[in-house]
Formats: C-alpha cells, sequence, structure tokens
C-alpha cells in the first residue's frame, strides 16, 4: 500500500500502473482477493476497533456531535457488515469484458463494444470508514485502481481499513498500488489529487456542499457528485387515497436525512379532500412541520391551523429533515411544471390509478428515478440490485441514479479485420 | 425558429421546453419531421446557393485559405448529400424508449432502466455549413432541442439551413423552439451559452484547440468535445509484412489531416527488416516526411539516408498532415507503453498473425478503437454504422468514439409499483 512517504502523484502514478494490470484479471482472481479482504477484516477486527477507538476518542474530546459520532464508530456487528457487502459484491457479475454491442460492417470488420475498466478511480468522503471498504470493493470487482481519502476525524480507522484491503488483496493476486490512501489533513492534497490529469479518471467526492465547491474550482479531472435530492411526491387526482397517505408518509418519514427521502408533496386539488387532511394530521403527529401555500390550508380547515406558509424557499429547499411543503396544484401538468422548476432530478414520484398520467409524468419529469405508486426512498444501488454503490448521481451524463459497479466502467470499440484499408 | 432579437438565454429556454414535448414525440413523428426536412433542403436549394456565394465571396475577399474556401462552399451535389445524410438518419432506429435493462425486485417494484434524450443539446462549430444539418438532424432523431452556432465565416449559409430546418421540422409536428441558432459573431454568446445551467444539457464543440480552451474556461454545462487523435500503428514481430504495410500507408496517407490518420508507426525488431525498407520508402514516395529513432535508420541502411531524427516533442504530436515518426520497439511490451504514454486514446491499431499479442494490444491499450489488423481511419460513426456523428470523443465517461445517437441520449430509471414503501 502506499505509504504517507509518497507524494500524491507518486500515489496516482502507482495506481495507473497497477490499473493497467487490474484491467487484464479474471473475474476469479478479483473476487478471490474479495473474499480474502472480507476474511482479513474479520479476522482483524481487534486492530479495527482500536483505531477507531483511537478517532472517536479524539473526536468527542473535540466535541464533535453524536450523530457524527454515531456515523465514526465502529463495533463487532458493524465490521460483520462490512465484510458482507464485500461478500455481496463478489457475488454480483462481473461488469468488465460485457458486450454492449457487436456487428459485422459492410467491409467485414468485426466490431464489438466492450465494457472495461475506467482505470484510476478516486474516492473522496467523510466520516463513515466502511465507505473505505465498500469503494475498494466496488473499484477492484469492476478492474479499477482506487485512491482513497476519508475525512481526518476517520483517520486511523480508515488506515488500518486501507491497509488491511490492501494487504489482503495484494495477498490474493491483485497488483501493488491496486488500494492507496491518501492524507486526509491537507486541502492541497486534495486539490493536487483532482488536478491529475491522465493519472485520475474519475473523482467521485461523498460529502458536503463545501467538498463540493472546493472540488469544482479546482478539478481538472473528470467528476461525478454523488448528489443532492430535492425529491417530490405527487398525488394525482386518481390516486387511492390510502396508497397516497401510505407512500407520501413513507417518502418523508422513513429516513428524513437520506437523499431520496421527499422534501414536497403536490396533491390535485381533487384529491385533496380524501387525502390532505389525514395526511397532515399524520406528517405532524409524527414531528413533520409542515410548510403549506394558502389554497391547502384552506382545504383543510381546522387541519390547517398553525401551518407554516410556503415560500418560494421552502419549493427550492432539500430540508433533508423532519420539514415538508405542501402544495396544492390544479392538474397534471401543473405538479410536472413544478417538479421541473423545483427538482434536482433524483427521485420523483407519482401516486395515480390512471395510466396514462403515469405514462405522462414518467415522460416529461425529468429526473433520474420516477416511481408510480412507490415511495422514493427505493432509490438505492442495493434496493436496485446493483449492490453496494458509490452515492447516487443526478447528472444526465455516464451515471444517472445509483452509481455501481457499470457506472465504474467506460467502454472500447475492439476491431479485428484481416488486413481492411480505408478506401 | 428564433430570431435575432432573442438573448442567448431566451433561447435556451424556448429550447428546453420545446425538448419537453420532443422527448414525448413517437418515432413516426420524428421521422416525418426528418423527411420533410430533407425535402425542403431540396426544393429550396436556390436559397441555400444564394445564401452560400454571399459567404463564400466575402472569405475570397477576406483572402480565406483555399482548403477552408472549399470546406465553406455549398454546390447541388453537396446540399444532396445534405438532404442523403438526413434520410440516412430516418433509417436508423430510434434509441429513444429503448429498455437498457428491467428486472423486477425482490419487493415486487417493476424496475426499467429506458433511455431518454438529455434535452437540449448545443453545438458549437466552424466552416463547413453541413453541420447545420447533421446535427439537427442527429438531434431530432434522439428526441433533443438543439442549439447551433456556427462560425461568422458561415453566417448566412447556416442562418438559411437553419432556418428552413426548423420551418420544415415544425411543419411537420416537431415543437417551435426545436432548432435554433445563436449568431456567430458574438464570444460573449459564445459564454452564455455554455453557461446556461439547467437549461443546456450538453455542449459538442467541434472545432480547433482555440474553441476548446475558450470554453474549458467558462463552461459551467457539461461538454464533449471532439477530440484530438495521436494514433499509432503497431507491427508485431509476427505481422504479415504486406498487410502491415498496407494498413500502415492508408493510416498516414489516405486522408492525413483528419483525426483518425496514424502519426507514429511503431515496428517490432523482428519485423523491421521484412517491412521497413519498403514501407519508408513507399511513404517517402507518397510525400510523407520521416521522422525516425536511430536504430530504425540503422535497420534500414541506405533507405534511411536523409530521414529526419525523432524528437520527444515528435512521439507527442498530432501532425494532422504528411509527417510522421518511426520507432522500432524491441516488444509488444514497448510498444504498448510506448502508445498508452503518447496517444491520446483515440484510435490504435496493431498488425499482427498473433493472438496472444492481438488480445493483450487490445486489453492493455487504453483509447476508445483499438484495432486488429486494419486501419485506424475507419473511426467513424459512418463506418460503424451509426449513421453520421457529432465527432469523435477520447473521453472514457458517456460517449467514447463516434458521437451518434446513442451517445445524445441518457436513461431514466421507471419503478412501478402497486403502493409498495421502505421498511
Amino acid at each position: 500500500m502506499a505509504t504517507r512517504t509518497q507524494s500524491v502523484q507518486e500515489i496516482c502514478e502507482q495506481a495507473k500502473r497497477a490499473a493497467r494490470d487490474l484491467a487484464a484479471l479474471d473475474t476469479a482472481t478479483k473476487d478471490a482477493a474479495l473474499a480474502a479482504i472480507a476474511d482479513a477484516i474479520e479476522s482483524r477486527s481487534a486492530e479495527i476497533l482500536e483505531a477507531n477507538q483511537a478517532d472517536s476518542e479524539d473526536g468527542r474530546a473535540a466535541n464533535l456531535d453524536a450523530a457524527f459520532l454515531d456515523k465514526l464508530a465502529l463495533n463487532d456487528q458493524r465490521i460483520a457488515q462490512m465484510a458482507a457487502g464485500v461478500r455481496d459484491i463478489i457475488a454480483l457479475p462481473d461488469p468488465v469484458g460485457e458486450e454492449l454491442d457487436s456487428r459485422t460492417l459492410y467491409n467485414g470488420l468485426e466490431l464489438r463494444k466492450v465494457r472495461s475498466p475506467l482505470g484510476v478511480v478516486a474516492i473522496v468522503y467523510e466520516a463513515r470508514p466502511n465507505v473505505t471498504v465498500d469503494a475498494a470493493a466496488l473499484a477492484i470487482k469492476s478492474g479499477n485502481a482506487v485512491v482513497l481519502r476519508g475525512s481526518s476525524a476517520a483517520e486511523r480507522s480508515n488506515a488500518v481499513l486501507a491497509r488491511i484491503v490492501a494487504e489482503a488483496g495484494e495477498g490474493a493476486g491483485l497488483p501493488e498500488g491496486s488500494v492507496s490512501l491518501i492524507g486526509s489533513g491537507d486541502r492541497a492534497d486534495l486539490t493536487e489529487l483532482v488536478q491529475q490529469e491522465g493519472l485520475v479518471d474519475l473523482v467521485i467526492p461523498r460529502g458536503g456542499e463545501a467538498l463540493k465547491e472546493a472540488i469544482k474550482k479546482s478539478a481538472k479531472v473528470p467528476v461525478i457528485y454523488a448528489a443532492a435530492g430535492n425529491c417530490h411526491v405527487y398525488i394525482d387526482a386518481s390516486a387511492d387515497p390510502e396508497m397516497a397517505k401510505r407512500v407520501a408518509f413513507n417518502a418523508k418519514v422513513q429516513r428524513p436525512g437520506v437523499c431520496n427521502a421527499s422534501e414536497t408533496l403536490l396533491v390535485h386539488c381533487d384529491a385533496a379532500p380524501a387525502v390532505l387532511p389525514a395526511l397532515l394530521n399524520q406528517l405532524k403527529d409524527a414531528g413533520v412541520e409542515l410548510r403549506t401555500d394558502a389554497r391547502t390550508r384552506s382545504l383543510v380547515g381546522a387541519h390547517g391551523d398553525g401551518l407554516l406558509d410556503a415560500t418560494e424557499e421552502d419549493w427550492a429547499t432539500e430540508y433533508l429533515g423532519m420539514k415538508m411543503a405542501v402544495k396544492t396544484v390544479d392538474s397534471l401538468e401543473e405538479a410536472i411544471e413544478h417538479v421541473n422548476r423545483y427538482g434536482t432530478g433524483h427521485s420523483e414520484a407519482i401516486v395515480t390509478s390512471d395510466d396514462g398520467a403515469a405514462h405522462e409524468f414518467s415522460e416529461k419529469v425529468d429526473a433520474a428515478c420516477i416511481y408510480v405508486n412507490a415511495s422514493t426512498r427505493f432509490t438505492d444501488g442495493g434496493e436496485f440490485g446493483m449492490g453496494a454503490e458509490m452515492g447516487n448521481s443526478t447528472q444526465k451524463l455516464h451515471a444517472r441514479g445509483p452509481i455501481g459497479l457499470r457506472e465504474l466502467t467506460t467502454f472500447k470499440y475492439l476491431i479485428h479485420g484481416d488486413g481492411q484499408i480505408r478506401e
């Protein structure tokens, strides 16, 4: 594994060399390395826990908040989950070599479009040490070398985890340099990392807006940002009221701090009387602070007492918490317009019993994931059967939605001939 | 069509509105619009030629060079080719709606990954007025609105062509704003165009390095650069000498000014005696200026007299003309190393009769298109059976190789349920 005496560039150069050999590894070798990594994580749990204990003590001494300390903390169960996550990735199909297209051209050339690894993938992440293992395992399975940069709060945990992954993986046949960790303390290192043109093929930042802004300013290599989600549930005129309430409540409340939780509820005026009074009460009882337009308040009568006005800012905000904006709309078109105006293109749901409305919403809403009669909370690589994920993308190019194994690949055209020349 | 009185932002807003309706158009409507466009290009050829005549006269008055004036010039044959190009695109399958994946999740959710248009695609291009038509036709077929920005030298030609395309297309059912042209004179307009976040989904610059640098500095929307190609032909130890000579000569000479022409020839030392003397003579006779390493010169004896030394700069240069660098290597590995070090990841060829060597070259060379026993000159959307292209990409994310219809799309996950919520 890379040592602290290497510069960021040297680490990336070593990763690039490793990537060339990794690209040619067969599935069995990669899977054997992942199995060795899963085993090593379990057998070396004492080392991991000791390092994590030290990080956690420093975190407490620095008065980091309880939620942060919880994300940082490892225990036997979480270590077992990390190992299990690696074994889940073994079970997934190897994306490398998948034939995306093949054809014989008019001149006899045999053309094949084949999935291949990106090369060197860098992950920049915060707090959770399990990302060290998840990211490395996804990179290895997809034939990429990985350069990891965790947060300083988890520095010792990440260092031990990365060392275990690198040692176990290299012991089982991965090239040296397949897994590297760069120091987390130095912002200059981050800038250097995202400027390694020709060495780093993709950077995925998983973290807050400050991290994104820092990378946007300095990046010279391709970046896919794990995205924010201002997600909506729209209850159509034809919606089944019970289903509508269940889906909307789940999309808001089941885990409000994540990107696929819903932030705004849109309700067709014809559905509002049957749905809104009970649903708003249920949300209020669960502790959700509601911000509504005046029409919604007037429709729900006494249930609307004390509700705050929704402002332009509310429509545009990803609360990531127990708040929800609510708006009554006159039509499906108005709902679609609202979603496309304020949404971030992440996950959008319609509850309807009208196939035409479902189709129109699916076609006209511009988002990665569109749900008909289901909660937005399912946008997740694991839920989609893609295994672990590096995050969710709301960009349209290359990766949209969960970033899993296939999203860590590119492709090559392989063209075989018998001496063809162009006339 | 957009008028000159609209700002760039207004044009892009109108394009975005059109894009939402375009995304929902069926294939038959799009193909009917393309047929109307092809017909209108032919029936209104007098208007086109008149505008082009005026551009050409101004170009001659401004002493533009002959090659540039030739690219600019239209005539009846070129107009017929433009119309034929549009009809070729009608014949291609509609990428929109293509199902890329489908599965039933553990909880009964039906998940489909479906190709959808990007939205608004902007093309920035130079000289050739036919790009106005090609780009618009590709965009329409793939369900995108297109914003065109040609060069000032072709301003009147582009204006007439864009007007004909927009009028014929809208007359046949395309939404207003599907095809727009923005003025070419003002660099501020270009900057504004590439900063329309939320409106423009992709910009494709087709032009020289100055254009690319200008866009790199100011772009806030996604960009795919039509790429440079420092391409190689490697003649392996086991190559058939006649095939090797034919492929290498074609890759250099058949059309040296384009990105898929080869710039450097690498020859295994074991193949050099049977291949190099005759090949270098043939290249010299065709007018190619050769730059070689000392070893190559020593191997070819009298044939090497007067050849220039290849410098580090030669290995790194895309000549785009009648020059070629030549190097003798000791091994396949050395050839791969050289290609990966100096190549731009565009098109790379090996001539070999050894399947193992072909496989290793294909796997370890990091490029969009890898040829075994064929000329690099085939990297082209038309040659690949993809129809017209917006250029070739050497980036690894989203589009690699020819940028055709599929590369102008993204995808959505469409998830259908019957009330599923996340537990």
